[in-house]
């Protein structure tokens, strides 16, 4: 169903190799999931999203669970099916309670629903906003 | 500039000043700001989106500052101009850091552009996230 | 502030001056828009758009106004400030109500919010909307 | 497949329940979609939704029919698969007839079409529109 | 699946089969795809669509290939699966090798990317380029 | 106006100096833009995305010009203000002609149109394009 192949392990190159047993390792997967399978036919790409994740996602200033919320909520309202469904799952890995991912829906929905008000009614940003 | 009429405190009907006052309470604020004043038009929209603001933005099993960094996510990918700036200042006066506000948007670009991907490429959502 | 030059009537070919005549006519006013002025730069464009809006937006099965509120909805969710402008003082040009306003937006809102439910669930279609 | 439970009747508590049956009566259907059996994983949520459900979509300033209309041009915007099936079998429900539903789709795309001209050529918004 | 009916060409009235020959010639197919299907419900929309279509993605000042590449760009930020999988097929049918293919989604992430950066700062446009 | 300051030349530290002379002798201006000046607040994000885009955008397999002109195409559909105001100064810089502008925003439309007729008719991806 994808525009490309899914590479499975097997079949990869030795750099693609690479890049998945970093991410079987860092993630403690018995496989990496189908989003990395299709980044696999350009390995430069491969390399720089993965790199990319690793350098944004970890624990800093915001913990790893909380940066999964973040990204649900992303996804969410950039409508992507495939990343509302892994980054679900991944913040209930790292953590996430059912109180917490109710909290996060509610925290999403209204701010559509506020997006929309200031959209709909053209509201000019206060002064005090605009420094 | 927007198209309604932006209803000052003095003007307001009683009904809608209890609003104001609630809120200027709740915030700790001289005046509320443009998005209410806008919304007084029609007082009970106004009543019900702040109810629903003060029953979902306070401290919970998410605490308050985490989500105005979640607010500032949905607004950013719904391009609410409006929206970004203020829940930024939110953010910002409930104690958010700069480190905290540059690993945010790094989170949200990211998952942007995984987002992206993922939707390019029309990438399955594997098995075992459909349980 | 456009990407390109805004044509005004005096210095438009005579193809376009048509054009504009017709907009004025139809549409009862002493001059065009900026978005009819950005569109002239392209003649054949204009006349397709122009076209397109004469066939799609007068009365029919759905009335005039009634398109113009859709339009406003559709404006609305895209964030394209200009057209909430237009065509929200078109509606009320047309005779939408203050009480009709408030409630096309109630709608608005309601929707992005369910929408945002819907998709941050990933709820399955249910069958009988399946055929 | 979605990402919570879908709680049937069946195994629902008494409060939701209450909701469903509500839902059932006011609708005439014989059982509760697949939204209010996700959202009933958080009862409160569930509750507030309804209650604008109600509040919103109902015969006021705008009819009910016309409101799903609107229902649908929003929910095609936002690209929200479950919602543009479940209101357009609503909206047919209600009495729209396909004349009406292929001009609501002709206008919903003339709208994105002119979006997109004005966010292209960032149209400034006329003096007049920003009285 | 669809919300209409997919007419196929068999029991097409006389005119909707004229422009499915049309299609189907001008592409240099066995049958028309579900789209064009859809749309058939409603003719006068499938005739000036299809017009559309002829009149602008042919070769031009662009050629037809790098069209299709911008339609697969639109169709990703706006989250259509329906026509990333069709243009993003018609592009290789067109010439698009995987090389132009991954470097065109390179650009679509990185374009998204630097546009939610744009959003969250709410950076200001430049003065030269508001002319 | 933006929500973080605008780091001048002049005030920048050693290494976003670098990052700055680095932009200006590949795109041969006096001055780096405000995007890059809001970024210079944190100079690890500013180096990558710079990285990024000095990887991604150069003539390649797509020459730079045409990946200007998809680059305003997923702008205009995010609809992110700067980026369309930036990247066509850009595209026009790089050689873009007028008719090839026109072009561009006659696709862009055409592709909106298509997109958001797929999403309202639900219209299922026929099978030869799911391989």
């Amino acid at each position: 169903m994808a525009t490309v192949k899914l590479i499975q392990y097997e079949e990869a190159t030795p750099s693609v190799k690479a890049v998945f047993d970093d991410i079987k390792m860092t993630r403690n997967v018995p496989d990496v999931n189908n989003f990395w399978k299709s980044l696999a036919n350009h390995p430069e790409t491969l390399q720089r999203v993965w790199n990319n994740v690793k350098e944004v996602m970890g624990d800093g200033a915001i913990d790893s669970m909380t940066k999964e919320m973040i990204y649900i909520a992303v996804s969410i309202a950039n409508n992507c099916s495939y990343c509302v469904h892994t980054h679900t799952a991944a913040a209930f890995k790292k953590g996430m309670s059912d109180a917490q991912y109710q909290e996060l829906l509610a925290v999403i929905t209204l701010a559509s629903t506020t997006n929309n008000i200031a959209t709909g009614m053209q509201i000019p940003t206060d002064e005090q906003f605009l420094k």
